[in-house]
């Protein structure tokens, strides 16, 4: 079984339509290349209760949660609060990063600011090369920033300790629509019922009209699936094989 | 209260990082446009019963949903059948979807294709014009197609029934960082308790550091807001506003 994963977008700006976010689609393609089976995405907003509840569930459901937004100094940053209540912690201010932010801003140091030594209780540390601040975890809970830059960063630093068993993915573009070749997936699958096998129609490039995906963990698996689905099709069905 | 609703996000496609997501970003600008409170986007992979589940939490909790992805005629299409399940009802061929495709296909018309005709029994079909398969509705659930064109397609030919009283909404661009306005920003929120606050860093463009967005579907409540918050600020504090 691979290592499950879950990530929590938190912030009405994104939910508004106000701001675009890349932290998904980011957090996703990294993860799978680190063979991190991701089951959920949510995106909700900056309200204590909701990010109690949906942080708790995720927590008790996958082996490791990432959240990105509502940390930062300002009213609508509430990630820390729900965090600390998904696990009924109390939030404290922890001292070495009260001590990194005194060294970074001393005498600028005011209330706002000290909200970012912020942390649910129990919390721990990550420190990394590079990181001024450390990342922040809470039992299996990853707590990111939401500013896409800083989140590469910080997720960057400390991504080898998430690495599982690879996924092995093999590409097939047809040249015919899903309708003429759902049988032959639908008996590729009786033989291969542990194949993670996608069918995604393409409308708008002329070359292909479909991209088959196969995938699995056991290289062999994969191969012999291959060469099966290609024995299968009649050759003209197939413009390309990745 | 403005009307609420929620995005249900269906591929194993986008969870492994292979396909960006690209619906929900376009949903959420277009509610918003039309007036509609998103409360939440989550992205779940192509598996009956756990669509079965969101669909129906969603469903009590939001006046409407939106699904994407997962209608089609392949083994991982199967979000009609997840659809049916939260709602307890049979999977039916629609006669109506069966002629129109019969038209179309002709012969053609395999197994496969005869999928596409299935709905939960009790749906509506929504005809418009410009489309030649009418959009599918569950309840409050609205069904649509996970290819972004065709996604497109249906929810502009359908979206005015979506609509109500609109957002207002005013941009603030401030030269200085969070930590310095976050108390300007508390006394603000005392004083206009139901604005929307939103306060976004941004770390790329030199000239100005946070993004202050005022909303409300009050436009002289938001007009007295943005007054008072400009009256708040020390002059030179403000890059722009919008």
């Amino acid at each position: 079984m691979a290592k499950t994963a879950g990530i929590v977008i938190i912030g009405n700006e994104i939910l508004s339509g106000k701001v675009q976010d890349a932290n998904a689609a980011y957090l996703l393609r990294e993860l799978r290349l680190l063979g991190v089976d991701v089951k959920k995405v949510s995106v909700i907003p900056d309200e204590v209760d909701i990010i109690a509840l949906e942080v708790a569930t995720f927590s008790r459901q996958f082996d490791v949660v990432f959240t990105s937004g509502g940390v930062g100094p300002t009213h609508d940053d509430v990630t820390i609060e729900g965090i600390a209540k998904a696990f009924g912690h109390r939030v404290i201010r922890h001292p070495e990063l009260e001590r990194l932010l005194r060294s970074r801003y001393g005498g600028d140091l005011n209330e706002a600011r000290l909200k970012l030594t912020e942390v649910p209780e129990g919390s721990v540390l990550i420190r990394e090369d590079g990181l001024w601040l450390p990342a922040i975890a809470m039992g299996n809970v990853y707590i990111f920033p939401g500013i896409p830059d800083l989140l590469r960063q910080k997720f960057d630093s400390i991504k080898e300790r998430f690495r599982d068993q690879p996924y092995f993915l093999r590409k097939v573009y047809v040249k015919e629509g899903e309708g003429n070749i759902a049988a032959f997936l639908h008996d590729l699958l009786r033989e291969f019922p542990e194949l993670m096998l996608g069918s995604y129609p393409e409308i708008r490039n002329p070359a292909y009209k479909v991209m088959l995906t196969l995938e699995s963990k056991d290289e062999q698996y994969l191969r012999a699936a291959l060469e099966r689905l290609l024995a299968m099709l009649p050759g003209d069905f197939v413009h390309q094989t990745h």
